[in-house]
């Protein structure tokens, strides 16, 4: 008899033990190929808190396993999408397309100090050569047809000379998907270029830096009497109206404002990170001003974009949120 | 020795058994908490067949026991999402907010007879009040001081009149999100409500209809020398320009036209959808003129719009993607 209650408790400790064992495999299994989508999909990506939540019944320990597997994407989006609609993954950048446009809402890049450096690298950019994404849905996709002529440069909004580090990455920033029509002379050419230089070097100095860029479509105020709603009543004699170019057949929209929103990650181990904010009119801008002049507040990008940057993160946790013109402000973070 | 061996088995027997029912037990518990997810957030439902992909190991049978949990929601998207930008899921209706424009995108309906009648219903249009949607971030939230003195109607896109069922439902339309700045004499009072109320007939006439509704922004004509560009020398003496105003403090977009996709499920078990398509201009229209003069191209609603209507489902799936303006085209359609 206590051979057969020992047989009996050996019986219920294997059977208990194996289905938690089983369980257990089962969880992680699963786990795995969770981990593996939101490295993939930037959907998955994005709701993955809600993903993980649905694990909740086991502690996922499991997940330590797997350090190696963290993705570009989600190294790049570290801080968060600034918007959702149709997000798109390249090698070295992450945008948001604005089919209604044909132009991105915004660029996300993640610089870091070697992939900058103006030489020591086999990139050709004779090799890189503009082309439409064909990804993209044929009646929502800008054409080289479509920049012909029209009197603009195709713009880059990640700069080709960001991503040095392979030769993908900088073909990559020719796909007309990052690309959007800029004046040429006196911008892209002249203000637009010492931004981007400015922020390599950024850069080159810190190691680590982030950088947004993207269109806007910015209000101005109107005389009522001219435009579409004339016919109505208005108590006030003035309005204010969104108006842009539209180029080619497949009616690329001209920006007429940049923006580049940038974040300097501190070299010191918990160091707040740095950010500023620049807005740049999409036309000839002198020679001898300064780019300082087109700092602007993250908060009025994100008004007229309709976008929002570092999303849970609160704004006290940066430097440089509320600042002045001058080009001391920096001289402060290391 | 016979009884040991006997012993031995019995353990292994149970302990594999027990190992395969803890992993099902623990798949199903999985499957559950992620249908749920599915059929409570919108990326997760838009990513569904990747995330049952996860779980490929078993097949999901255990699915089968939840038929009861489908949400309002999966069916009234049951066409798929035209666009996927900061959707928001309500009672009875979904849409796409348009964070740039604080109008929404789409506002996506599935409608049946019963909740359309006009008497019969308990609802109390007097209960309720327009209201803006506290859940939007406030710098892209639209306010009633925006359309106040602003000459325009908060006209809806998901209209009251299609949602009375539930007072909840009807209260839900006159959320701000699901509101855009219409011209009210001769268009939200008139064409526009006619064609409201020619969207509830064929509800009433056919039990399940499905109504996709929004803004546009055109783009027209206009001559160069008077816009943002002069400076710039151009090939051609005209150019394309999108010109919209902006209301109130948040500058809310008033759209240049509004767009209605309609689709019409057949009464026959197997029948195709029957589709027509509307783009009315935001402007006074003449009493006299016969809706069906509004008929438009989906796919142009689809090229100015930036949306994507039935992905997935093949255009020839359809009746009446390409028609006449006859009125006779849906008498054939049953």
């Amino acid at each position: 008899m206590p051979f057969l209650g020992v047989g009996l408790g050996l019986l219920i400790l294997t059977g208990s033990s194996c289905f938690v064992l089983g369980a257990f495999y089962e969880h992680c299994d699963f786990l795995r190929n969770l981990h593996e989508l939101i490295q993939e999909d930037p959907y998955a990506f994005y709701i993955r808190e809600k993903l993980y939540a649905t694990l909740q019944l086991f502690n996922p320990n499991c997940l330590h396993r797997m350090p190696d597997s963290c993705s570009r994407m989600s190294e790049i989006m570290k801080y968060g999408f600034p918007g959702l609609d149709d997000i798109r993954v390249y090698s070295d950048f992450v945008l948001s397309y604005d089919r209604r446009n044909r132009v991105a809402h915004w660029v996300y890049e993640h610089l870091r100090a070697p992939c900058v450096k103006a030489d020591g690298t086999n990139i050709n950019r004779k090799e890189c050569w503009y082309q439409p994404d064909m990804s993209v849905p044929s009646n929502f996709r800008a054409n080289l047809t479509d920049y012909k002529n029209s009197g603009f440069d195709r713009g880059h909004l990640a700069a080709a000379g960001n991503h040095k580090c392979h030769q993908t990455h900088c073909n990559e920033t020719f796909y007309l998907t990052n690309i959007a029509p800029q004046v040429g002379k006196g911008f892209n050419h002249d203000a637009w270029n010492q931004l981007e230089i400015y922020v390599r070097e950024l850069t080159e100095s810190y190691g680590s830096v982030y950088v947004c860029t993207g269109p806007l479509y910015k209000p101005k105020r109107q005389l009522v009497g001219i435009a579409t709603y004339s016919e109505h009543t208005r108590p006030t004699d003035e309005k204010w109206c969104v108006e842009y170019e539209v180029i080619g057949e497949n009616t690329v929209a001209v920006p007429t404002h940049f923006f580049k929103v940038i974040l300097v990650e501190s070299k010191m181990s918990g160091g707040h990170p740095y950010m500023e904010a620049y807005i740049m009119p999409n036309a000839p801008i002198g020679k001898n001003i300064n780019i300082r002049n087109f700092l602007a507040d993250i908060r009025e990008i994100e008004h007229i974009a309709g976008l929002q940057f570092f999303n849970g993160i609160r704004r006290s946790f940066f430097f440089g949120t509320n600042y002045s013109t001058t080009p001391e402000i920096y001289n402060n973070f290391q």
